[in-house]
């Protein structure tokens, strides 16, 4: 087995950074009793070492193929997916009122965050249905949901996203797939999208892509766009799947990674005959999207998490088995296991604490989605706030620990059958797709960083500073409360310039003030070596990555004119 | 063309930081002359962007085969190479008195640079034989370097290194090669080595190997060791390559990247008849290896300038023809080239300034080779200090010009089509190869920082603070020797601890050093789109790069202990 789920670390996030216990103190989620908690978090631990994370590496090597039939995926993948389904994991943050168990969002992180850890490609499937399953309870009518929901909530079908064309990728206002209404109700879709994660596959019987459309006389840029839903095979009058659609896979794209998550072109209507329904009302598409993208945006940051924890298991073991070299200055000659040179355990206790702190981030911004839809308006700002950061950072930190996971195996790193490659391969599309990193920069400094006039991040540092006991870390938090005085006051070139070195500063402090607070839980902690793993890496974390964040203060805090003091073509110079 | 060789930049480095005219003054290198040197440049330019940087891509999609035969590289090298071999590209270097130009190491860094960035992959057969031809120059016999010194020095045999073996990564002294004497004075070899870049090939008509092999009743460890030449083919009565040695290309890795440069397992002497000769003296295998190590390091430092030209160069072409979304703050809808955003300029300006920073630290410390070569005593000893800044720096610089590129592409970017991709790949295995980084780091605060009682790290900053004006700039030139006193009152185990973040914290400085030179030269220069960027970037780097390694100081002040507070077992807890 090479890979084993944090179970203890993931209940500890939940229990004191998610703090899952004042959620099932509600009605609503009364059912989340700690010991369903422990029994889902075990069962899919099991489940996803077992059945999940062998097919990891086939995925990369053989990947998924494109036949003129549709898309062949890796063989096992559909017998595993099955088995995720009959075992019911597609259902736990599924709404009740469609099949599903309706706990709360944040135990169902918990479950990805496993399953994505095991196989992170795998993964993506039932990622993308979440947003599915997002716009169709928010957007769609009880028509659409009864047909729809119950099969997407046990996983059965499976969603896709489908916004992105070749002009319109960061831009998505600039689309130009058409939807012309039909005389019964329905909608003629035409068009081409791109970069459709899980366009197409043969593990289910059914896809239901929703798609981003502009209707006949809509107004130009996002205002214009709705949002259609398109199966692809038809509903018969039983609601089974019934006639094909057109919709066509053009062709699967050769990425560097994630070749077990089929990117697909798309082509609607080739024909002239793909159908779809409106969801939401006409011209609503973009706020049908936002809903589908947030929690994708947590849950794409949640890759950084899964990557992390896998790469840091496969970089720990190989520490402890491969021996070389004698220790330093302890006067043996006798070669020791690479864990014991001190360069080499700073890169494993970087690691620790980097997937630490991106899991606090995510699992903090998922119970805010829960305390949201319990109508905590506050935190829905903090969410709101917080996504991409979660989106950004968590990405990032997954990215880094994928990257001092190959440096850990030294030239074996470099050599595809050690695995380590693998996830910095895969990881490095989570930086760009679901919004690029830079793209959650701007819409921090853009639309988040202003909201109610600056108070939602006033209260997010008030909350940190309230709390935090670390040197650093203060003089982190009132770092970032001066750039974010300085940003609201700059116009927007200047933020914009800004906005990633600031991103990054206040995921660390936030971060930084949940893993201080995991740290003073753990020292009340009966010693184990879970706990002493959480003090010494948390403690870590503020001694060392803390302090790196105030070096981004420059950065921050500089304005855009001196990037603007060259022309475009100068760069060729 | 995709790729032009950056001719003013390195004309401008190698005047103002290489300090070339410095060399062209003395008898030796009288013949490096502006006039020479324009030509150099300009030549290899034309003919690595017309010749080699065409191949690169189908180094990477087919790649170096394995046969039964040996290694079969892919259509185009073998021409591409002889083409080189006769433009006489590879001689700019080598020694006089073997057929060589006996020019300027740093002038030969400058051509390897551009032949590099046009194909990283297919430049490390001709970096490799460098080092063979350093080692016979260093250690060889009269009648060694005549017999293999003139073919080296064209190019016309390629060399390689053979230390590493599975149970001797960084461990070189823990190798089991055997050499045992013959009647006729040279030596018979036994044993497998891994990781040999272009240990077998179909260029030229011999393959050099320098191996390090124990003979027998040596002591262990790395005085044990001695260095022998084990040719391809041994040579005839006239010197040709005759009968076939006893070597055998097992197999070749499986990689990340670098497809276009065979990694080799080679086992010699498997029938008992691998014939070498010693070369230097017996237990003297070490000292060699660090004469063919030293420059090689220096080398593959300048494979993360290499990267970073190229990988810049194709995110500015690419930003500057996407066009994606309105200027935010410009009043107008009108999409616009993604060069024009804030966040996208910033990515692109740090390219820039990064690249920049990358070459001017290698031509620096490749110009301190040929004043050591001149009898310079100073200059052998900041050789001795730059050469793991040089190496870890530069790759690490490489490698995140080459991150940054993919970012720029967006999803285009994770797309292999595009090319961005193959950097990022190719560029990772830099930082691991002829000693990881982090064995860099241990060599800096382990070997050269106690050089002298500290006093060649106290000279170079020395040096620096007389001439750095900028107040981040003096402030981590202080930071630096903050850390360096308490580094050398440390312990090994809190040396080697923080010697990472050191590195890189003196790095920064001493290219900001160089940089803040540079701009100040721009800045009395008549304008031009190379003055004007050379002023922009040079600013970018003080104003945003060096306050970032401040952030460092914190980790290189931490000792070991806090990473010692948990037992290894424990980090799988």
């Amino acid at each position: 087995m090479d890979f084993t789920a944090p179970v203890t670390e993931q209940r500890f996030v939940l229990d004191h950074i998610a703090r899952l216990d004042t959620l099932a103190d509600t009605p609503r989620f009364a059912a989340a009793s700690p010991d369903l908690v422990d029994a889902v978090l075990e069962g899919i631990g099991q489940f996803a070492a077992g059945e999940w994370a062998p097919l990891d590496r086939i995925g990369d090597t053989v990947g998924a193929r494109w036949t003129e039939d549709g898309v062949v995926m890796p063989d096992g993948f559909r017998a595993a997916y099955q088995a995720y389904v009959e075992g019911g994991w597609g259902t736990i943050g599924s709404p009740e009122a469609f099949g599903g168990q309706g706990l709360p969002f944040v135990l169902a992180t918990a479950v990805l965050d496993t399953l994505g850890s095991a196989n992170m490609a795998f993964a993506l499937a039932p990622t993308l249905t979440v947003g599915a399953i997002e716009a169709l309870t928010h957007h769609g009518t009880p028509e659409q949901q009864a047909a729809y929901l119950p099969k997407l909530s046990t996983g059965e079908w499976t969603g896709t996203m489908n916004l992105t064309e070749p002009q319109a990728g960061s831009d998505v206002g600039a689309l130009k797939t058409k939807a012309e209404p039909r005389d019964d109700g329905r909608w003629s879709i035409r068009g081409t999208k791109i970069f459709i994660s899980f366009g197409d596959h043969d593990m289910t019987d059914n896809i239901v892509h929703l798609v981003l459309a502009r209707t006949p006389g809509a107004p130009e840029g996002t205002k214009g766009l709705s949002l259609f839903l398109v199966p692809k095979y038809r509903l018969d009058a039983d609601g089974n799947p019934g006639d094909i659609n057109d919709v066509r896979v053009v062709s699967i794209e050769h990425k560097m990674g994630l070749h077990g998550s089929p990117t697909c072109v798309l082509s609607f209507g080739d024909h002239g005959d793909c159908i779809g329904e409106l969801i939401g009302a006409e011209g609503g598409g973009i706020a049908a999207m936002f809903t589908m993208m947030n929690n994708a945006r947590l849950n794409v940051g949640l890759q950084g998490v899964q990557t992390a924890e896998r790469a840091t298991q496969r970089a720990v073991a190989y520490a402890r088995e491969r021996i070389q070299s004698a220790r330093a200055g302890s006067g043996s000659r006798e070669p020791v296991a690479i864990i014991e040179h001190p360069d080499v355990r700073r890169m494993l206790m970087r690691m620790k604490a980097q997937t630490m702190a991106a899991r606090a981030l995510l699992y903090y911004a998922a119970s805010q989605v829960d305390h949201a839809n319990l109508g905590d308006t506050e935190a829905k700002k903090r969410l709101d706030l917080l996504t991409p950061l979660a989106k950004a950072h968590g990405t990032d930190l997954g990215a880094e620990v994928a990257d001092i996971a190959i440096q850990v195996h030294g030239g074996m790193g470099y050599i595809e059958e050690t695995g380590a490659a693998q996830h910095f391969r895969d990881v490095r599309v989570t930086r760009i797709y679901e919004g690029t990193n830079g793209i959650q920069a701007a819409d921090l400094v853009g639309r988040k960083l202003s909201m109610d006039n600056g108070a939602t991040l006033t209260s997010l540092l008030a909350d940190m500073r309230g709390e935090a006991q670390g040197e650093a870390l203060l003089t982190l938090i009132d770092a970032c409360e001066d750039v974010a005085r300085n940003l609201l006051a700059s116009d927007i070139e200047d933020r914009l310039a800004a906005s990633s070195p600031f991103l990054t500063m206040l995921s660390v402090a936030t971060c930084g003030w949940l893993l201080e607070r995991e740290g003073r839980i753990a020292a009340e902690l009966p010693d184990s070596p879970f706990v002493a793993m959480k003090r010494a890496a948390t403690r870590f974390y503020g001694e060392q990555i803390v302090p790196e964040a105030l070096g981004l203060k420059a950065a921050a805090m500089a304005p855009a004119a001196p990037l603007y003091a060259v022309e475009p073509e100068t760069f060729a110079a």
